[in-house]
């Protein structure tokens, strides 16, 4: 595959699995201190990846979650945020700015602190209660810290009686870095024409909704406006027939994507419509990818991994066809602001 | 004004305003029902109407509040949901289906409900345990909505014990018809100028926060998407730094809505880039805006309301200048979907 490396890939998704048996000390610790909530906090693609879990949690368990933006966080006081709170942060360097800020700010507040970070001995690894670390290139981040997340929300959910499959559930998860791997290579092709009849196209609409909505913000955002520079509308599926649905015509491009949870029916509501209203629709649906060794009722909760990684393949293939790098930034680290 | 009837939009605003006995004292009930969350319904302009409320409300009470999209919150099953929430969801018509059907679903579940309607037997104000209605036309809905949250979350909240000021803040209310008439006046010149300028611009990003962000979401969705057919992006203040900004060139327009809450220097932030890199930065801050008899403690709460009225008269002007009626669709209540 096209600047793909699997044996990286694997090396960090792996060694992220392979954080369980520390994922699980810890974890437990937390669970001794009957937190009364969980904020999980970040910016831009470090919160998208929250927001499915998020989703997850307030479907499942008891206790509230609440995903937040960490410069709104900090600024709006939230008043179920205090000394009781479990708080999840991650930041691949351990540098980001305002993770490191919002990291502080919980810490002084009496909060418990989570930090996911590429290596120990960084800022936020430092100021948190508990870092946890796995080294990874920045291209296969977000899967490195889904894979954490995976692991830190069930095991707080079982320690709450709320998810008695977890060993399970966690035994299967360590299946997924190859199963990802195949998913990469099962939509190579699909990517590759993704690339090449949309490589001009100036304007995308992308929809979803549930376990789905966190992977679509981002790669609207963190994707295709910061990586390529290519207008988007990112929609919520219930949403899109609030009002962004006038904009679509016979040309307009529209990327579904699909999960396999509760809110299904709203993505498949938008394709009736779209497969109706445009000639230029696209969708990537977790359900047409197999994945070994995983339980029907485990994939309900891995749509963010498997959309994350078969999205990679997207990326890279615009890059190529578009010939704009990925990295390349007009303002981000380039100029001060 | 270009279509604007004074008279009504008093007579529907006053008539908002007017309710606060019945308010109170529906109020009152709910509050001895000693609820342990809130949650905020709706759809397209109605969540957004809510959002503004969610912040306020996470910023001064103890008790939990959640703003949810009403289709996907059925689906979900959401944990925290119980027969101890109390549901606000409103309808003008009363006939809205995904919210007539959420109400149904709370009511089942039993949650204390309320409704707010533009008239009394209606399929929403028939189902919902406290119905409030007010009639306005479509126009001024969502200025007789905002104005019935202010007392219904306020007087919640005063119960509570989490709101002292709640008597001068409502007496205050009173004045707020009045204010946003002059509002809609400051602001017709450079709504005119704004539609002259930007009448065949076809893309717009819209940047908000705290309490702005509501109308920023909505603006984008159901006013320039929905009733103009262009396209836009709504990002928030603090996520435009995480990829959006890429987009930025000289001859982006860039909307940005400033309000007066705690989160007015992510706004700040923004202009700052913007004026330096875009030469189509419109503002409309809240801050520039006189408001009669409103202590400026309270100025706080009211960008949903300052800015709804104000973005109104560039509506009008957009439609004139671009002979684009408000209410031309292609689809909604066109075609079935």
């Amino acid at each position: 595959m096209l600047k793909f490396n699997p044996r990286n890939y694997l090396k960090v998704t792996n060694g992220a699995v392979l954080l369980r048996a520390e994922i699980e000390k810890k974890m437990d610790e937390v669970s001794k201190k009957e937190f009364k909530n969980l904020f999980l906090i970040g910016s831009g693609g470090s919160i998208a990846i929250m927001y499915p879990f998020e989703y997850i949690w307030n479907s499942t368990s008891s206790i509230p979650a609440y995903a937040e933006i960490a410069s709104e966080f900090m600024l709006q006081s939230h008043k179920q945020f205090d000394e009781n709170s479990v708080v999840i942060l991650s930041s691949l360097s351990g540098t980001t700015e305002e993770t490191v800020e919002a990291a502080q700010y919980c810490k002084e507040r009496g909060a418990t602190t989570i930090g996911l970070v590429g290596e120990m001995d960084t800022p936020l690894a430092n100021i948190v209660d508990y870092p946890i670390a796995n080294y990874a290139e920045n291209d296969y981040a977000a899967d490195s810290i889904n894979l954490q997340m995976y692991m830190i929300i069930f095991r707080l959910m079982h320690n709450n009686g709320e998810f008695a499959q977890y060993e399970q559930f966690v035994s299967e998860l360590e299946k997924m870095p190859e199963n990802l791997i195949s998913v990469k290579e099962q939509t190579e092709e699909k990517a590759k024409e993704f690339a090449d009849k949309y490589k001009d196209e100036d304007y995308h609409m992308l929809i979803g909704s549930g376990t789905a909505w966190g992977r679509t913000y981002a790669y609207s955002m963190c994707v295709l406006e910061e990586m390529q520079w290519i207008r988007t509308k990112s929609v919520h599926a219930a949403e899109f027939f609030h009002g962004t649905i006038e904009l679509v015509e016979r040309d307009t491009s529209i990327i579904l994507l699909k999960g396999e949870d509760a809110t299904r029916p709203l993505a498949e509501r938008v394709e009736r419509f779209a497969e109706k209203y445009t000639d230029k629709l696209t969708i990537f649906d977790t359900q047409d990818y197999t994945l070994d060794g995983i339980s029907p009722e485990f994939r309900q909760y891995f749509p963010p991994l498997v959309l994350g990684s078969l999205l990679q393949r997207v990326s890279v293939h615009l890059e190529n066809k578009r010939n704009h790098s990925l990295d390349k930034r007009r303002y981000y680290r380039t100029v001060a602001y």
